[in-house]
């Protein structure tokens, strides 16, 4: 089962899926759970509104000043979203781990959960510089330690060989355009919170890319 | 595998669930997760009143004043119970899924997490227009894209042949009562709330009915 | 697989668990996930509170005032984890459900979710006859309704028979007392809350013998 | 299947693995999602600052008084990840449980729950002596249940014979040192909470070398 000749350090003592099926499962549930609870937490960003009883217009008014709060929820229940689904399909993939890729996982999640308060300081200051750039530091920080634990995942031989063509898709150059436009958004938001904003949906359609092509390499 | 004599689309591919049973429970206990915080949430709008200590009467009528809060729990827990035993109902007789599938399922996820936030401006101004016009919205767009993705699957054939009869009833035109009772109530809430709310009482009679039709055509 | 000669009502079709592994796996992970939630908000009622920094005294202070509310924690949390506790044998006690038990299931876990807010009531305003009356009415009909639950699978013939005495000891007299302790110490709290509370304890014991004339059942 | 000669007294009934796969893994997902949960809660220490709109430099001064909230995030991210790694080893070497065991998890998870209003209270007053006072007390108890619990499923013959030595590491002397430096930490704080806090950086290390001795065992 060892596959290196010398003793592996400890970290990368490989555990073969097969015979640690449930242990594997919990790995997945656990993430599953951190995602739900992430995703579900999105949404305290909006907050319904102390107006006096009665007064529809102002209720009206109160509710109408949440909509930055609503924009910043969907975005970034479409970007967590997709994180979700590529993690998915990453863990799919793998018929071994290890302590790294674990540990990987976690710190990965811990980016993940910050997601909530990154979301709901944009809806709230999102015409200020330094909302955009704690949420795009947070998302790019989420995206290159996906990227890292995918690429090391293929090197160690983590990856089930039938879906090695899929996970090269998540692993490769195309995978590296949302951590990439998140980081560059940075400085960018210095100069206008906007452009940094417009620039993020330019990481969604990498995503969309990089999805199609791991979904072509599955079909065929 | 493929059903198509031409390459599908991307996301279209077609994931078989024997082959992938792992992942398709994933996107199971993902959903089931996202419910289930959803579910708790609405208790979120019931808040421990602030009055001096040893002032009961204070207490009783600050607690009193809540019961239109206990209401909108309980009709939300109703209507979001419905959905997660339709949902269940669905996944259990789903024999592929596909990308599309998927982001459908986020979609209508995305949807179900707002209704606590929904539920808590209906119980505080539940006399309001804006209030159920806003809980119709929402729960009237998760009735149609739920309904759509049933049909979607039918005509797809996502449907495994001996739940094929049960799930027609899920996506057939009683289906759709939820849907229109809850976009019908939207206009209708701006002469009467209380007129839009009784309307919601139909379509939990119409939810009844399917899932009597779908039970009907399971036993028999 | 049909037990009856008539046709069932639709809310008592039965379904096989054997045949229906996954769909009855959602029932008890989603359930799963409500506890965990519910049993998770009970620490929300422990606030951080708001004192000048480096005044240590006042610091101290206001965290011993929340004494109550770690009490009122710990006891939810005891009841809330023998209540999951109970749920958790019953359904690995089941061979079968129906749209009746998924109701039930549904309408016992509204209750139990009541429960952090009662339990922050509780540890708030204690020493008021209306908070332990409040939670003894929701921990009563949790109770209730559990019991019903497990004397109507008793009765449909959902239990599988090697369970059978196991769980007539969660179904029989012993289970009445729970819901009929918290019932009782509601007009005694109106006296007085201090002795509302005491009564609880017994429903600790009475939880006790019942769970240990369980386990014997099993162990014989 | 009964393993004494003298009938065991009920909460020490065996209960077996493989006759209770669904049974156990209930346990297991419970505690995944209270993990899931309280790990997630965590952030709830982060909140959003409320300074008016278009002050940038007043947004970034509040932003900047939450980084000790940050860091007290980090730290207890890494410290229930820890935790939750090795119940999950813990677990998964488990080849049999009893209604001790359970009690035993159920308190655990009580006191994993608290961590998140512990770890708000050391982000927000670490320069007191209470804070890391009550934050020591509450890891070290975790840590002091875990250590007991693996120590009774080694004595009771709860662990599976080939995960014996890997789990002997958990319940080792190198697990005592966790709860150790945290009781020690206690006194230390009233001196100076920063020492304090140095101290524990110490059963990061513990942790990591029974983490390694662990996985070497195993490896072996």
């Amino acid at each position: 089962m060892a596959e290196h000749a010398a003793p592996a350090p400890p970290s990368r003592v490989r555990v073969e899926r097969d015979a640690h099926e449930v242990e594997f499962g919990r790995i997945v549930s656990f993430s599953d759970g951190v995602f739900a609870i992430a995703i579900t937490l999105l949404t305290l960003t909006l907050e319904v509104p102390k107006v006096p009883s009665g007064d529809d217009p102002a209720l009206v008014r109160a509710l109408a000043a949440e909509i930055p709060d609503l924009l910043a929820y969907a975005i970034s229940f479409a970007v967590v979203g997709r994180f979700w689904i590529i993690h998915h399909r990453f863990y799919a993939s793998l018929q071994s781990f290890d302590g790294r890729l674990m540990g990987g996982n976690l710190l990965y999640l811990a980016l993940i959960v910050l997601v909530p308060f990154a979301s709901d300081l944009l809806g709230k200051y999102g015409d200020e510089s330094v909302a955009p750039m704690i949420y795009a530091t947070i998302l790019g920080l989420a995206g290159l330690v996906n990227t890292i634990m995918i690429r090391y995942s293929l090197r160690a031989g983590h990856i089930s060989p039938h879906a090695r063509a899929e996970t090269l898709a998540f692993g490769g150059r195309l995978a590296l355009v949302t951590p990439v436009v998140f980081f560059v958004s940075i400085p960018l938001a210095l100069l206008s919170p906007f452009a940094a904003e417009l620039c993020w949906l330019l990481s969604l359609f990498g995503a969309r890319r990089m999805l199609r092509a791991a979904a072509n390499s599955r079909g065929s």
